[in-house]
C-alpha cells in the first residue's frame, strides 16, 4: 500500500481529491489505487437524485446533507452534469459557494463532467464511489446538475433513486417524456407550498410504474419541511433493498467488468476493421454485400 | 427483388413508410431490403439541423423545404428527438399539422424517437437515409426536435450540419456548453429582426472553431428572408466537401460496420462474462483482484 492509499483510508482531504482525479481520468496509478482499496470498501450507500431543471435539487440536497450530518453520517456529493463539457472546476466553484457546510470535514463535494464520452462517466463514478467509501463516507449523493438527467449507468450504481419535481413547471409531462416515472424509488414534490403541489402529488401517484414499491413525498426544501421523513424513507429503502448487500455489489462488479471489457474489445475491433476489412467496405459500397452480413462475418472471425 | 423493394424504388409512399418501419426496428426483412437497394443508393445528400430549443428550427425547415421544392428537389425530413421515449406517432402528428406541404408527394416526413438506446438511433438513421435515397429523395433533412441535440453519430452521417440560434435566449453560452460551436458547417442566426441578433452574429463569429471553413448567416424564417442564400450556401458546402463522394460513403460504411460488429460482439461478451467469469467477480468482490486486470484477462481470452 502506498502513501496515497494510506492517506485516503485515513480520510485526508487532499488524498481524497487526488485519488478522485486519478480514477476519474483513468490516470497512471488508478489500477494500483483501486486494487489497494478493494478490500476496504462496501460500507457506503449511494443516493441518486435527479429531476427536471428548476426542481430545487440543490437546496434539497443541502438539507439532506444537514440531516445526515445531524445523524452523524459522513456525507459526500458527486455533482454530475451529463450535458456539460465544462471542466469540473467551474461547477464546483458554484457548488462550494452554495453550500453552508464546506468547513465540515465530514462533508466532501466533487463535480464530474461527462466530457461527452457515452458511458465514460458511469465507470468514473463507480471508482469515485470506491474512493469515497474507502475514505469513510457512508452516504454518497449522486446528483444530476443542470438540465441533464442521470444516465442509466449511474442510476444502476445508486442504492436509492430520488426523483424531484417542482409544481410550477409542468413537470409531470416532462417527467413522462424523460422516462423519470420508471426509475425512482422515492418521488419528491418539492416546493410543496406552491400552487399545483397537491395536483402534482396525485399526478405522480397516478403516473409512476410499479406503484406498490414506490413512495411519493412532499417537501419544502427551503424551510426544511419533510426532510426528516425523506431521510427516514431513504434509510428504509436502503435497509429493505440491501439485506444482502454482497449480491448487489457482485451484480455491480459484473456490470463494470462487462463495461470495461467492452471498451477494450471495441477499441481492438475498430483497429482490426480499419486495417483488415477494407475489401468488405468496398463490396458494400459497390452494392454487392450488405452491412448486416459483413458485421456477422467479422464478429465470427474476431471472437474465439 | 421483392414487391416492397420494387414499390420503394418507384417512390410509393406506403412502401417508403413500411420500409422505414422495418429498418428502424430492425425487423425481419431489414437485411434483405437493404441488400436489394444497396446498389441503388448514393444520390441523396443529408442536411443535419440542430440548435437549442426555441431557435425556430421548425419554421426554418418549412422554408428550406419550400425553397428546395421550388428548385425541384424531392425532400425528406427525419425529425429526431434524442431525449424522447415517446413513439414516433405523437411527434409526427404535431409535425404534420405544422407542415403546409403534406399533400406534395415529393415531400416525406418521418419522426424517429431514440427509445433511450445509446447509439441505436444513428444505425436506424443510416438505413432510413438509404431507404429515402432509394425512393428518390435527393435532399434529406435530419432535424433534432425538442431540447435535445443531434448525437455525434448522426452528425457524422450529415453532409452539411446547420446550427440554428435565437437572439433572445442567451444561446451563445448554451452553445459553448453543448459543444455546438464545433460541429457546424453553417451557423444561422434566426429571428434576425429581433434585438440582440447583431451581437449574437458577431459572438458566433468569435466563438466558432476553425473559422475559415465556417459560414455564419442571418435569416428570418417567418418571412423567408435569407432562405435562398442559406440554400445556396448548403449546396456550396455539399459540392465542395463531396467532390469525391465515394470516399465519404466508404468512411460511413466503415463506421457503420464498426458499430454493428461492436453490437454483436458486445452481446456475446455479456453472455460469456455472465456465464463463465463468475469466479473473477467473486475475486474482485473479495478485494483479491481489481476490475482493470480482470477486464484485460477476459478481453485476451475472448479475442482471437
Amino acid at each position: 500500500m502506498n502513501e496515497l492509499s494510506k492517506a485516503l483510508l485515513e480520510g485526508k482531504r487532499n488524498a481524497i481529491a487526488k485519488a478522485l482525479s486519478i480514477v476519474e481520468n483513468e490516470q497512471e496509478g488508478a489500477r494500483e489505487l483501486i486494487k489497494s482499496i478493494m478490500n476496504k470498501v462496501g460500507e457506503a450507500r449511494t443516493i441518486g437524485i435527479t429531476g427536471p431543471a428548476g426542481a430545487g435539487k440543490s437546496t434539497l440536497i443541502d438539507k439532506i446533507v444537514q440531516e445526515y450530518r445531524s445523524r452523524d453520517f459522513k456525507v459526500a456529493i458527486l455533482a454530475i452534469d451529463p450535458t456539460s463539457v465544462i471542466s469540473g472546476g467551474a461547477i464546483l466553484g458554484d457548488r462550494v459557494r452554495m453550500m453552508q457546510h464546506t468547513l465540515d470535514e465530514n462533508i466532501f463535494i466533487r463535480s464530474m463532467a461527462s466530457r461527452g464520452e457515452v458511458g465514460g462517466i458511469s465507470k468514473a463514478v463507480t471508482n469515485a464511489i470506491r474512493v469515497l467509501d474507502a475514505a469513510g463516507f457512508r452516504r454518497i449523493i449522486i446528483e444530476s446538475v443542470g438540465a441533464g438527467q442521470l444516465d442509466a449507468g449511474i442510476i444502476k450504481v445508486a442504492d436509492v433513486v430520488i426523483v424531484v419535481f417542482n409544481p410550477q413547471t409542468g413537470d409531470s409531462v416532462q417527467a413522462i417524456k424523460a422516462g423519470l416515472t420508471e426509475i425512482g424509488d422515492i418521488y419528491v414534490v418539492n416546493k410543496a407550498d406552491l400552487d399545483g403541489a397537491e395536483k402534482l402529488y396525485y399526478d405522480i401517484k397516478d403516473l409512476i410504474v410499479d406503484k406498490s414499491e414506490k413512495i411519493v413525498l412532499k417537501t419544502i426544501a427551503l424551510t426544511g419541511e419533510g426532510i426528516k421523513e425523506l431521510i427516514d424513507n431513504i434509510e428504509n429503502v436502503i435497509n429493505k433493498k440491501h439485506s444482502n448487500y454482497k449480491e448487489v455489489e457482485k451484480r455491480r462488479i459484473e456490470m463494470e467488468i462487462i463495461d470495461r471489457t467492452e471498451r477494450i474489445v471495441n477499441e481492438r475491433l475498430k483497429r482490426i476493421i480499419q486495417s483488415k476489412y477494407g475489401k468488405y467496405i468496398e463490396l458494400i459500397a459497390d452494392g454487392k454485400m450488405d452491412p448486416y452480413t459483413v458485421s456477422e462475418i467479422i464478429a465470427e472471425e474476431i471472437l474465439r
